[in-house]
């Protein structure tokens, strides 16, 4: 009998309270995974193929406030100050995701992006964070931390692992209902860890990324070897991360997201997010490093670039990549 | 024991015959990977791992004129009209690989490509043919094409592909020495094909075709599916010859390309021999196609982009890329 998303919210919400309030207002932060999640093994419940683990972007992220609608007949959705349409792809899936929750509520919702959406950033990981936190003030449900990772998973895979702060693994979990499949905090955390965004394009990505990682797993002949990859990268990542060991993080880090865009290249047809700015930021962090930056670089499914730096290469960071956006996972404004 | 290229040079010349001629003047055409090779399984033969297929390029390939010397005690070798000193890379490789054949005598070689050097169109192939020929004439051993080919595979891999023209099939093999692995003119050849060459740099690829294949066969995660993926595209890849279906032909040809290039940026570190420019002029091609023009691309070993497209074709090819250099594998000047 297949699991569906309703039986799994049945279950987390079991033994929930029910004090609602008037509104909610919540922030979560956006996060870029060091080893990266590619690939579902449920798509009903967003159960991935491998393990994960990421860094969050402090005060990057999505900002929700939330209240219930009498008389309203559909949710209302304000993303950035404009109103959207009931169309667009963003509200139906925020849409579809709150039928899981509103007994016959509508709801008046209005989202802030400090990141740019849909270039990379992971807005959706975020923006459903945020959902979650939200539902969870406005109802009153005051869920364990571990619930609203699960409940987040259910909206974004990778909004499960945006319900904390600092460095987080998401377990990839083993049972069918996806109940041993949520994010929690490492024990190790690393505060002199930086992410630098690079804004090269905040046009909207080619494809999304939900379809190109259905489309590598499918077709993509490499994406066999993706699994193993994985276990590797995540025990040498968090290897590195106990040990302090900088280069050792860096190297599986900017090796595991290559890995990943391998997998999209070799799909058939390619998936290609890289512009030409996007090699050439790649060859120009390599460059620094052979000069003696302990820099590294990461990308999602988008063209943009993350750099992975310590806190103390910041002002060289800076003078190198005058445009970069330099986030604290620990010093966010939540 | 170990099998050397001696042993195999033996072998082969076993019972050549022996014409000695003044001087011998060959040419080899260059040739492209529609299926690529890509990992060995012995470097001192040059075994590899999977069969590979390609397309000759006609009059863009290696001229080689070669005599013996008397009272020398160096190879004198000249290429493109330079007298090349005895410690380039080149002339060492070349050296190496004639000492298997001199029994005592130093060769004057000159060499001149019609194809830029070392910029990943593939002039060893042509150029390691071409030795092979000029050593066949010079000596006159009057060897059959599959020991010409399996000589020419002990100095370059891809080399064994070059001393013929067309499509070419070089099998995998599976005996120890090697003595399988060997190309061939495949039964069905399609003279409509063109391959358009597009020099976006003849600036020398900053790491080697060898050492790259090796350190991706050594360290990159997603190479163990490789050899899957060459037996499934070389399947195709002839399938679609036989059938004359070019879009069929196309998608496999590039798709192989877009997945060795994928276990290269795999590998730790990557190996990136992509520009900004071949992205670029990926991107091109793709919106070329969409636009409904038959054109695929693939990429060798290095930043250039190879157009495979039919004749039909080629006004229109030389209309989108006006620097565009189209050879033709049944028309050279051989």
């Amino acid at each position: 009998m297949r699991i569906t998303r309703e039986d799994v919210v049945s279950q987390l919400l079991a033994g929930a309270s029910d004090r609602p309030v008037e509104s909610a207002d919540v922030y979560a932060p956006a996060n870029i995974a060091l080893c990266k999640y590619w690939g579902k093994r449920c798509s009903e419940l967003n159960l991935p193929v491998t393990g994960s683990l990421s860094l969050s972007l402090g005060s990057y992220g999505s900002h929700l406030r939330m209240s219930r609608m009498t008389e309203a007949t559909t949710d209302r959705v304000t993303h950035n100050g404009v109103a959207l349409s009931a169309d667009t792809a963003f509200v139906r899936t925020l849409t579809a995701y709150l039928d899981l929750f509103r007994a016959g509520a509508y709801f008046n919702i209005e989202t802030r992006n400090t990141i740019p959406t849909a270039a990379g950033f992971a807005s959706s990981a975020s923006g459903f964070a945020a959902a979650v936190r939200g539902l969870d003030t406005l109802m009153g449900w005051a869920l364990s931390p571990q619930a609203l990772s699960s409940l987040a998973r259910l909206g974004s895979g990778s909004a499960c692992r945006s319900v904390y702060d600092g460095l987080v693994e998401w377990d990839v979990g083993s049972s069918e209902d996806g109940m041993d499949s949520f994010a929690t905090p490492l024990r190790d955390q690393w505060p002199d860890l930086r992410i630098g965004l690079l804004v090269l394009t905040d046009k909207t990505k080619p494809i999304g990324s939900r379809q190109a990682m259905q489309h590598t797993v499918d077709t993509s002949p490499l994406y066999r070897a993706w699994p193993e990859t994985v276990a590797s990268d995540l025990a040498t990542i968090k290897a590195a991360i106990t040990e302090r060991s900088f280069e050792r993080l860096g190297q599986a880090v900017e090796g595991n997201a290559m890995a990943m865009h391998s997998t999209m290249f070799a799909a058939r047809p390619s998936v290609i997010y890289w512009t030409p700015e996007t090699v050439a930021t790649i060859t120009r962090v390599r460059q620094l490093r052979d000069e003696g930056l302990m820099v590294y670089c990461t990308m999602d499914a988008g063209p943009n670039v993350k750099l992975l730096f310590l806190h103390a290469s910041q002002e060289a960071i800076e003078a190198a990549f005058p445009d970069v956006v330099v986030t604290n996972a620990y010093n966010g404004d939540v």
